[in-house]
């Protein structure tokens, strides 16, 4: 055997905690340039990629297992907004110098304790080290039968609008994260106060719901950025407009509390970032059929209002009247 | 149509300068949250992930569009010593504050230029704000005939060694573009100047001879951390050994003026990075034809030793003694 003085630091660190994650033959346990993937049969490749800066898309302080769930759970997210079932993943990881090996068996361990979970192994990557702020991107893979990946742009006029889950508590919980005397304000119980930051901490993709995706809506996309923005992205891409009834937008009683205590915060709630749920538009024939098979999923399925004509417009109705939007999109960029 | 004021800056920007990039039909224009690949027929797919990051990677000052192909052909080269057919590629892209469009253009010019170039166009991406050092993250895709995916490990007892190109320019070109007083040490001419530094910035990835990679070699890998410790990583993969005569390993003139200069930079050329080149095992009957096949792509191969019995060591000979070397494989890391 070769002796560790032959063996870089980067290699030993890879083989020691990201090895056992490479649970994929393809992946040659991590001891190729490259790994590969047999396609499924009458299959297509779905792929995505989404990452995170330490300082912009978590606090440098969370738990490491936390931020590797989080970004994988990102891309997992669209791929459940696009009907397909996760095949595995390739990751791109740079650390800046002071992040010691414990820090490193923790994200790893997290990582896969999720991978396993979802079913979504790690297939390959890239270590490196950076200056300054720690790194995590990630390329996602999925299959769909041939053809059949739900896109943006295929909303139709009469659809109803759909939406997975609750809106609006990763971005109140972001706000409390960074002033907790809002805790008080929004007349929250801790256990309030826990659902809100730990869904801005962890997402719960809805890859449970990929399938009744795929069989019953015309268009999807996952919320990442914001109900508002993000359907109205769904809007131009389709051509069309949406009709939401804002009462009707799915919230948690956390989040309906903190709305009693300041209701300005509709605002945050519907374009806020990180809800990670899916948005969906689909034949209104089949919202029954579609909500049951979430019920089977433990998952919240809600109609939120209709597509129409126009040409890209989301509008929020609430008492009859359009909610005007400061930054409808949230956006880290 | 929408606005602008509807659409966030990044989509602007996504839309302007990395849209046009995104030709091929399952990229959706960048309109979508994810791409698709239709898998070519009875092939696997081949997955490959790298990055750069500024100062790390790249020098800040080096021209954007250099600094795209840079990323793109660190990729395009695993593929080809994987014996890979480009398909396409994803990108992440994190820009810290003070880079301006025109930045953002020069580098979506270059990148499409060689996507074009290597027939591998953009599907799809992520773009971030970062607080201070601009990274690039590819993730690339190749096919190979299912199962045909040449592997590291896989090298024979009695398989030649062959070098695809020169080995070391970029080594010494970063070691120029540090210090512009060795120009003068090393005694080089201009045009031997701008080879090596020309080398360092741009690598020449061997796509053209990945058919014959496929056809050829037993095992094979892309040299970028430096031959020696690159080619000691396949014989450890491997379980064999491999025995190098350095005087066989091929040199451009630039590399043996500034080795006659100062012969300690053996130690350079043999394991510092960025070479990109691709080394192979094949059977010594088959190199014939091998260098015939890169004869033809305007390629030089080389023989430059032998795999033999062992476990994991890769012996460069010099006059008869075994080299050691301080730093055996070079590492960002």
């Amino acid at each position: 055997m070769p002796s560790d003085d032959d063996i870089s630091a980067e290699e030993r660190l890879i083989a020691r905690y990201f090895g056992p994650l490479a649970t994929a033959p393809g992946a040659f346990g991590l001891h190729d340039d490259a790994a590969v993937v047999t396609p499924p049969p009458d299959c297509d490749l779905v792929l995505t990629t989404d990452g995170v800066i330490a300082g912009v898309h978590f606090f440098p302080d969370d738990p490491p297992g936390d931020v590797a769930r989080k970004v994988l759970r990102m891309n997992l997210s669209d791929l459940a907004a696009k009907g397909a079932r996760p095949i595995g993943f390739l990751m791109s990881i740079a650390l800046p110098p002071g992040i010691g090996e414990s820090w490193i068996a923790a994200f790893a361990a997290g990582l896969g304790e999720d991978a396993a979970h979802y079913g979504c192994p790690l297939l390959g990557g890239d270590t490196d080290h950076t200056p300054v702020s720690l790194s995590v991107s990630i390329t996602a893979f999925g299959a769909v039968p041939h053809g059949a990946m739900i896109r943006r742009s295929t909303a139709k006029v009469g659809d109803s609008v759909v939406v997975t889950g609750s809106i609006g508590d990763a971005a109140l919980g972001v706000l409390l994260r960074k002033d907790a005397s809002l805790v008080k304000n929004w007349r929250l119980s801790n256990g309030e106060r826990d659902h809100l930051l730990g869904r801005y901490l962890l997402p719960r993709p809805r890859n449970a719901l990929a399938a009744a995706v795929l069989h019953h809506a015309s268009a999807a996309m996952d919320v990442s950025d914001g109900l508002a923005g993000d359907l109205a992205k769904l809007c131009r891409a389709s051509g069309v407009a949406a009709e939401i009834d804002v009462a009707r937008v799915p919230l948690s009683a956390a989040a309906r509390a903190a709305l009693a205590a300041d209701p300005a915060l509709i605002e945050t709630i519907l374009t806020g970032g990180d809800d990670y749920e899916i948005v969906l538009a689909l034949a209104p024939e089949r919202f029954a059929a579609f909500r049951a098979e979430a019920d089977k999923a433990g998952v919240a399925a809600t109609e939120i209002g209709r597509i129409a004509k126009g040409q890209g417009a989301a509008r929020f109705i609430q008492d009859g009247k359009p909610l005007a939007f400061a930054r409808p999109s949230y956006s880290h960029f």
